[in-house]
């Protein structure tokens, strides 16, 4: 039994409780206190603020050859891996393919000196081109705009430390929206596939348009594409072969070798099926003069020169659309947009973390830059892409120096090569979002989800439902609100144990133990449970609050109509082990004399001893 | 020390255990399994259902002659009350003085039957009325019919068991937004006080126009007006004096009938009021032939014809507003009404249930079916109002049958009085509503709540300031969502308690105590201080989790994480006191192998003991 000891509140101030386990105060203040702010000032001039808010001046003075090649290699191999992302992006984004590659290189670079986390590639990201889409719909200008504002946004979410917000979304929610945007960019890229006309904003609508119009489609395009698809996933698979693992003494020096050449056929297979497609198109272009299948068509070659966004520009109808109006056709995709590019980083960055932890506020400020900086280069929105993380992780990245080397190859190739992608065919590149995107749909989550807690499917299904009827931003706002209504009823309804107990001088009495912080959604409840698992005898009730953590004043009114009832029914009521930060809040408004606290055994005896309503033994009765 | 049990849960189901203080679960079930279902169904046919529904069953019975004549002298008390506050609260509603009369008696009967709460008699209250004029503007159709419609809603909410609702409404949201009420109401009142035109919607504007045209004041509408107030001020204290209640035995007859004499002119103190101005305002018509202060003026008289809520009418304009226009028009205040009038009336029942219980769906369903019996007599809606119950329990009340006379002898007046209602001054009701209405403003709840909880004084003062400066409802509803957010910050931000202990065979480990539940918001923040506190050392670390008593999938995936990481850093990671019904989410997403969970000290040493990681004491490194 846990060591009591008593204590009257009206007697004075509280002894400290010294039973760790129950009673004591937690050491981690919520930082509003005075002391809290004067230490939050000192740590801001600090070394380790400096590492924090640059984290280039932690690793650079370490680094080293080792690390050096590291970061070429995967950089190297991630730049394969961005320019035909970049390119096939930009199709979902509604966007030219030049401006995928123009969001690839310089925010990579500012990265390099404030991003926190090695395996994080900035650049356009599957998920935010759709939404890119979705808000500007194919509008270069907005689109650019909104890489400007949305960059602002995220860097004064930065500063103002805002990241938290973020942690509303949760894991349900985050795999139904994931899930539901795979979905829909698989969707944007069927018209592609089959080189048809497809209509339509919602999934539903898509899907009925490209049934009706199937038979427009040429042969070609669809047998290239699913060709592709097939030999992506193919080399996939070859990519994930290991020899040798299962062996004693690991893999030989062949068998090494060996799984390195698969695990580059693999992570490059992007890169490889676009040149091989562009040598098939050029191929075709150059003998027939003209191509079976579609293909992209010329891209302006050359690196763009740094200029502001645009914060106006010219309809097709020759009216001018003025700042303010486009801010107001962007609308809440300038919040929306920052979140959920936030919500993806941090992802990433969790999944590759090892073990270390993620500042989200340092995250935040670094696409915040990087986005700025883009918005100069006619890029839009971008972040950290899952695929380009998972094989910047594999090339065996040290820094976030990497990005240099990715950055400069996407350089190189916006100078040079922007002539060969015209004869990239639709189709393939079609093929390479499609074999991606897939594996971001998450179904496999619902088993564990199941397993663990089945209501948590309730907000997962729902987000994914109406991620892909209403509009995105709506469909997770709702299934983050759902969520929501979880942890507040969790607040209004604690739960309780009841227990009839002996003290150590045989007199009965009832303990009544809630599992948890009594704040105002659930005080009304809690007083009308006591008071009926009381009413129902007139023994002395216990209320044990050794698991009420946290109070407010809504609690403390009606704790002392709860006190003041049972002094009226002449039914004793005394309060055990309650802690010295929510015993402050009760005796604030609690009259003292019905309000009892104690913290041991011996006290309730002697309590229940001295009580003159427990002597002469009658029943309980409301006062005159 | 609490006794530990040790449990593996790789090695299959969970012990029960045994210390009820830690780890049991709670024997309330949210009712949510099947057997639940089954009990509520079971219940719902027996006569304590009966009783509940109807809780006339519950007390007819048991009817005697104490209780008729204490329920005949509380009726016809409170009906010398509503009759002068029913005729004024329609001037707060913008609508002719009868429609409060006429809202005064079929509800009370309803109330009879349907009613739990002894000291509610039903009828038009002051914030219902300022809530009617914000939403119907004056145009008695719509008010009408917004009395119907409420009632549908209450009835519906009551049957859905909505009524939990109200508990969102923190005890500081609802003294901001009843002391705004009570402010606006006075200021509402101004105008006849001073028999000045005020224009303006809000708080600021009608001051500001007060202000402009109090020159245009009459100097005798403010003087009768000021000195009512300046009676009623005085009788309200007369009324509470009580004479002999110092001495030992208590008043003596003499001292007590003067005591009841002192109370009854408190309590009649409007009717009083009320009838003296009205029979000076007689006076002043039948010996001058005018009156120099303003009168109410002629009143239709007799007892409505019951009809049909008016589903369409007739606008100034000659255009017909049909149904559908009519609740566009009224919006939101359809909703507003029900959930303001419960808060109202439930603040009430629980300011004189003495102790007993509150159930606020059968309070919903009595308002609900007395507002829609009142929309038949064309009365706007209503509900309980605390100065009627004030009076009401102070004449010594018994059952909900004192509503019956109340009825009564608001249909008297209906019939027989009205001739003589059109000679009471306007100033005089306006008095009548200030001298009550300032003693809602409740600038008394400011110290405690500062002194129990200072951070509740935000959505106290916040709500009061809204709520002056918005619509009523917009006002109310940021208190809530503010009040709200503390919730979440809570369930986001749990407090930890972190120990360097040691084990009983001399083995140091760190004890991490999280103090609440592991919800969504706050996984990632957890994960990331148990490895802050973790990292520092390469102590085995023990997480313990008696206070967490609720957790979800998010929260699983984030121990998996947390477990993972820990191995992967070669440090013991060790779960003690994990609730079952937590055990089972974690068990369903960790690997059984990272996750260990014990009940009991000695299993603990066990574990440190054989734990080969601790063997050759290396410093923890990352795995290749």
């Amino acid at each position: 039994m846990i060591p009591r000891r008593k204590h009257n509140v009206s007697s004075g101030s509280l002894p400290a409780p010294d039973d760790k386990h129950a009673s004591n105060d937690y050491i981690l203040s919520d930082g509003t206190n005075c002391e809290g702010w004067r230490t939050a000032l000192r740590r801001r001039f600090n070394r380790k603020t400096l590492n924090k808010r640059l984290p280039v001046t932690a690793w650079l003075p370490q680094y080293n050859m080792e690390k050096a090649v590291g970061d070429l290699i995967a950089g190297i191999t991630v730049g394969l891996t961005v320019i035909p992302q970049s390119l096939a992006y930009s199709n979902i984004a509604g966007l030219p393919p030049q401006y995928g590659l123009y969001g690839s290189f310089l925010g990579c670079f500012v990265y390099i000196v404030l991003g926190g986390c090695r395996a994080v590639p900035a650049g356009p990201t599957a998920i935010a081109s759709l939404l890119t889409w979705q808000i500007a719909n194919g509008v270069i200008e907005k689109a650019i705009l909104l890489t400007f504002l949305a960059g602002l946004v995220e860097l004064l979410m930065g500063v103002l430390g805002l990241g938290f917000l973020i942690n509303f979304v949760s894991g349900p929610v985050s795999s139904g929206f994931t899930s539901a945007v795979a979905l829909m960019i698989a969707t944007s890229q069927v018209k592609d596939l089959f080189a048809i006309t497809v209509t339509g904003n919602t999934f539903l609508q898509q899907w009925i348009s490209v049934f009706r119009n199937i038979h427009t489609a040429t042969l070609w395009d669809p047998v290239l594409g699913f060709a592709c698809i097939g030999l992506l996933l193919l080399m996939r698979k070859i990519g994930m072969i290991k020899l040798g693992t299962k062996s004693e003494d690991g893999p030989n020096t062949r068998q090494k070798a060996f799984n390195k050449c698969m695990w580059l056929l693999g992570t490059c297979r992007n890169a490889i099926v676009v040149v091989v497609g562009g040598v098939l198109g050029y191929w075709f272009v150059s003998t027939h003069g003209a191509s079976p299948v579609r293909l992209m068509g010329a891209i302006p070659s050359g690196v763009p020169v740094p200029q502001l966004p645009p914060f106006s520009y010219v309809r097709g109808d020759n009216t001018t659309v003025d700042f303010l109006d486009m801010v107001s056709e962007l609308g809440s995709g300038i919040l929306v947009i920052p979140l959920i590019v936030l919500l993806e980083d941090i992802a990433i960055c969790k999944a590759f973390s090892d073990g270390g932890t993620i500042d989200a506020t340092q995250e935040m400020i670094a696409l915040g830059v990087a986005n700025i900086a883009n918005s100069f280069m006619q890029a839009y929105p971008g972040g950290g892409s899952l695929a380009r993380s998972v094989v910047c992780n594999g090339s065996g990245v040290k820094t976030t120096f990497n990005g240099l080397y990715t950055g400069l190859m996407v350089i190189l190739a916006l100078q040079f090569f922007t002539q060969y992608f015209e004869f990239i065919p639709k189709a393939v590149l079609a093929a390479v979002i499609i074999s991606a995107i897939i594996f971001m749909v998450e179904y496999n989550v619902i088993k564990p989800m199941w397993r663990a807690k089945k209501l948590d499917l309730i907000p997962g299904v729902g987000t994914f439902v109406l991620c892909l009827t209403l509009p995105l931003e709506l469909g997770i706002l709702t299934g983050v609100v759902v969520n929501i209504i979880f942890i507040l009823y969790h607040a209004a309804r604690p739960k309780f144990s009841v227990e009839m107990l002996k003290s150590a001088s045989g007199v009965e009495y009832l303990m009544v133990t809630p599992d948890r912080c009594l704040m105002f959604p659930s005080v009304d409840y809690v007083r009308r449970l006591v008071t009926k698992f009381a009413s129902g005898s007139s023994v002395p009730v216990v209320l044990e609050c050794t698991h009420i953590y946290s109070a407010d004043y809504t609690a403390a009114k009606s704790i002392e109509q709860l006190t003041a009832d049972f002094h009226a029914r002449r039914q004793p009521l005394y309060f055990y082990n309650v802690k010295p930060s929510v015993c402050s809040i009760f005796e604030a408004v609690a009259k003292p004399e019905h309000f009892v606290v104690f913290y041991e055994d011996e006290e309730l005896d002697r309590l229940l001893a001295e009580d003159e309503r427990l002597q002469p033994r009658k029943t309980p009765a409301a006062e005159p």
